[in-house]
């Protein structure tokens, strides 16, 4: 044990941790989210001294993880998460996979203990090392602290280093395992204080077209996430001495096309090029819920309906394109994914993402999306917009838009009031600016199909990486503590599936809306229903009142299951400025939910829609 | 789409679902928790065709994770996981860990996506392959399904594979991620049924002294877990024409020395031939609270007191032994460890493990203890256990032990009621043949430091492999649910930390016991107290009334605040046989707690102790 009665070895913790932070501070990040624990301890102590942290004590730290992931969708700063040494950090696994797959800065701080204690059966240690595998972007693990200027130099970098790569090329989590010797607690007599950092930058040679330069380094980069203040550093891979694959767009883009938006992109900065670029191409712009796209000023090129439209058998004919541009994540439509199998693909992605489930893409440009269509739409490229065959193409998809909409209020006005309804009058409540989280599997799926369109601006986030059903509260209130209202809108079991998360929802300036249907009504839709067995081992619903749930969380809780009642509790909600809008919970019926839908899609498949 | 919708694809999924659940349950697996999903689907359908398989859904995969560890704890059987692609099984890796770090016998089956899908942005489709990295003993992907018989005969082995691999030398989870194209309901037609599969049995060619080979092979093997129903392919490494170490065994042996008994060894199979080479030996046996030694039917070599005696500076110094024999992992106490640190020390494991954290080890015997407990009792080694002093050496430990007896006892008397007297009335109470399930940090402590001996058996769990305070109402409840009648110690933030395992606690035979003392109360025995921020950033209190907590859950809430309080609610939940026992929430002043252990603790420094 002498190795750990070191009498400066607790000051010697501080400093080294205290560095780090001085990095990761230069590099960004502003938030420490941390799980109790005693190994942690330098970092905790670190984390007080540095004033521009705000620190976040949360219990679990798999609902911290999801936390620190909604802070960070919306800031686009690195966040940190800090936890304690042993089986902790493996509860941040799910969010650090969602976070990867979303491409979410988080820089994951896991205490240790020293290597000398490691692999030899000592209390509360385990081999963190790599413990999130390709999840994370890097893995460091510096060793247990040093003295003296040269180390505390290097730690300062290796922060600055972690938030660099979080925000870089391909962002996401980054680890830090970081072993601490005992003394974990410094004496009193320790000197130790944060330094100024110089800030790290670093950037690619960039060479955009010139077309387009000088609107390329002005304006935010887009990205595989969605930043309100992106940093500076953001690299831009579009060089135009490689772009090999541009003579090849200009044949690519030639017939009937279309622009697919899916998950991940970033409006606003992105929009007025995506526009601008369509009406050059003269093609329709599928907008996924998830782009962000649907909600604030539009064009005519915006289509929002598609799920629906392509359920007609002669639509899904007459409307095939000869090619497709895409952007972001695969969209959230089955429908549409299944309809695009087989049509070449443009694929535009700034990242690493390779994001082709039918493996149709035919040319792949790492390239912000923003610069590409400024690009397009200024290029000497010359794609069939002009033609009169190409605006008969437009027209078709916009008349059909319209039609729908006029097929989707009919619905909406025949049918007994559920999902659909409520997304209409959800989305006529909320307010300018404001955020609408949407859970997986049912509520996601609703938001594709019934959402239409909204002339007012309205940030949808939703964890699309990997589409659990977990940590969906907890993200909720990250994204709420970062100054986004934003309302919720979850399925029961996701709700239940992240208790720890109610432990947060006291202070939520938006409500939380629960559809309680009763179990998981995805399978309803799926071929498993009325299976042996369907309810214990598909649907699974939970018997939990949540009125009596949430009470001794603080939280407060309506329960509607009506037009009036949901509108009247969302004005309550909404009207409120501050805190405690709470759960409302809608209790809906699963089986009049599912036959409106079957009765929309079937007269859908029927429909003779007037496209042409 | 089109490889997705080969007719017959549902029964093909279903068929190789089914072989690979034949070898499983040829190879000892009759528990299968699943979590709902629908890429799972194969292996559900296939489990409801298994009537030796019994099926639990729960919701949270951590969870679940965490319920089949108590349940493989107990039973010594592999237990079977199932969930759905995407961040689910990550949810698994803290129980994995657990798991891992424990040695029990956990079997993995992650749903995936087919590999076209994989890496390609496909939806809920992460890369799930060696997910857990080097906390599974073995990961294997078979890849979709196929037909014929070679394909069912691969997955049956497969099975059954991994089934041995998961009892084997080195227990523990093994990882199956499987693959499923679509459609996964199979056709009304489709005709699949079990099939039986012959038994795998393995063994190594295995030459136990001739003195003891009866015993050795036909009693169960104890290992790193302790099973109920050990299987009969259970490796032993003790090969009499290997056993190289053991003329060092005889010098290592010689002057005084101890056996300390940690956690993870198996009583009651073991406890015998522990007493038996103890006897032979001469020397007093130091038994973790984990060991489940301290508990049933004893020995005069027994020693609990260890970790109070030790504070005494005299007792520290005059019963420093010259070796000590270890078994299982490292003893629960800092005390005891700090004291043995420097001392030679030879290790029985029978797996992997290098339990040796303060690198003391000079023999390593790879065997089963119970074996070389009774090979020691018959051995021709002399140890100088037949000479006056080793007596003397001896009966100083069993002297200090009864001393320590009457100090606890005094303490008890003199103390106000709180964690010590809850503990001696809690072992009084306890039926016998019961388990006792400890959570960490600051119950398994308490449990170490008064629990003392008692003479009718109880078992003894605790997640003593990573640890941590999670999963601990899961573990219980999963315990409970393998027949052994458990109750839970936990702290109250344990309870809080693992909130989705509340919706196990209904059905409980008997109590979970909360401390409710405010937080990590462990802090207030470490440096970190009375830091700025003490309070928020360590010790973390929640801020939640248990009793209204616990009410929609359907679980009977008791609180107590005093010794006549306890007794009678613990009266009431173990009288009643049967199901509800709920939770016995027991109101502790921390502040008092701390006096008493101080006040304790300092006594012992200056007692003048009669142990020569």
């Amino acid at each position: 044990m002498s190795r750990e009665d070191t009498t400066d070895q607790g000051c010697r913790n501080l400093r080294w941790a205290l560095a780090l932070l001085d990095g990761l501070i230069s590099g960004g990040m502003r938030r420490l989210v941390l799980s109790p624990g005693s190994r942690s301890t330098p970092l905790v102590l670190a984390g007080q001294r540095q004033p521009e942290l705000e620190l976040t004590p949360i219990l679990d730290e798999r609902s911290a993880a999801f936390f620190a992931l909604g802070l960070a969708r919306v800031s686009g700063r690195p966040v940190g998460l800090l936890c304690t040494s042993g089986s902790a950090l493996a509860h941040w696994f799910p969010a650090v996979i969602e976070a990867s797959e979303s491409g979410i800065p988080l820089i994951l701080l896991s205490a240790d203990r020293p290597p000398e204690l490691r692999d030899w059966g000592a209390n509360q240690t385990i081999d963190q090392t790599r413990l999130f595998g390709g999840f994370v972007r890097e893995f460091h693990d510096p060793g247990a602290s040093e003295e003296g200027p040269a180390a505390l130099k290097m730690m300062r970098a290796l922060g600055a280093r972690a938030a660099a790569v979080s925000l870089g090329n391909w962002p996401g989590p980054v680890h830090l395992n970081l072993p601490f010797r005992e003394p974990l607690v410094p004496a009193a007599d320790c000197e130790a204080a944060p330094a100024p950092t110089p800030t790290l930058r670093h950037t690619r040679p960039l060479w955009l077209p010139r077309s387009s330069v000088g609107a390329s380094m002005d304006a935010p980069a887009s990205s595989q996430f969605c930043s309100e203040r992106p940093h500076s550093h953001r690299e831009a891979i579009w060089n135009e001495g490689q772009n090999t694959g541009i003579p090849d767009l200009a044949s690519l883009l030639s017939g009937r096309g279309l622009i697919c938006c899916g998950p991940g992109v970033c409006p606003p900065a992105f929009a007025d090029a995506l526009w601008a670029c369509a009406r050059r191409l003269a093609v329709p712009v599928l907008c996924d819920p998830l782009s962000g796209l649907r909600f604030g000023p539009g064009s005519e090129h915006r289509i929002a309906r598609y799920d629906s439209l392509l359920r007609n058998p002669h639509a899904a004919a007459a409307l095939k394109p000869d090619w497709v541009l895409r952007v972001g994540h695969a969209p959230v439509s089955k429908i549409l994914l299944g309809w695009l199998a087989d049509i070449p693909t443009i694929l535009v992605d700034p990242g690493q993402g390779w994001s082709d489930p039918t493996q149709d893409v035919r040319l792949r440009i790492r390239a912000d999306a923003a610069s590409v269509c400024r690009w397009l739409a200024a290029s000497e490229i010359d794609p069939p917009g002009g033609s009169p065959t190409s605006l008969d193409w437009l027209a078709r998809w916009t008349t059909a838009e319209r039609q729908l909409d006029l097929l989707a209020a009919d619905a909406l006005a025949r049918f007994p009031w559920c999902e659909p309804h409520l997304l209409a009058d959800l989305l006529a409540a909320l307010p300018e600016g404001d955020g609408l989280f949407c859970a997986n599997s049912m509520p996601i799926r609703q938001l594709d199909t019934w959402s239409g369109r909204r002339d007012t601006a309205l940030r949808v986030f939703g964890n699309r990486g990997a589409s659990g059903i977990d940590g969906q509260s907890s993200t909720l209130a990250g994204l709420n503590a970062s100054g986004i209202p934003t309302t919720g809108l979850l399925g029961d079991l996701s709700f239940l599936h992240d208790l720890s998360g109610l432990l947060l929802l006291r202070q939520l300036d938006r409500p939380c809306i629960v559809l309680n249907n009763g179990g998981g009504r995805i399978f309803d839709y799926l071929p498993q229903r009325g299976l042996p067995g369907f309810e214990r081992l598909w649907r699974t619903p939970v018997e939990l009142p949540l009125g009596e749930l949430l009470r001794p969380f603080g939280i407060a809780h309506r329960a509607v299951s009506d037009g009036a009642g949901f509108r009247e509790a969302l004005a309550e909600t909404l009207g409120g400025a501050g805190s405690g809008a709470g759960v409302i919970e809608v209790y809906l019926d699963g089986e009049i939910s599912r036959a409106v839908h079957r009765e929309f899609w079937n007269s859908l498949t029927i429909q003779g829609l007037e496209f042409e």
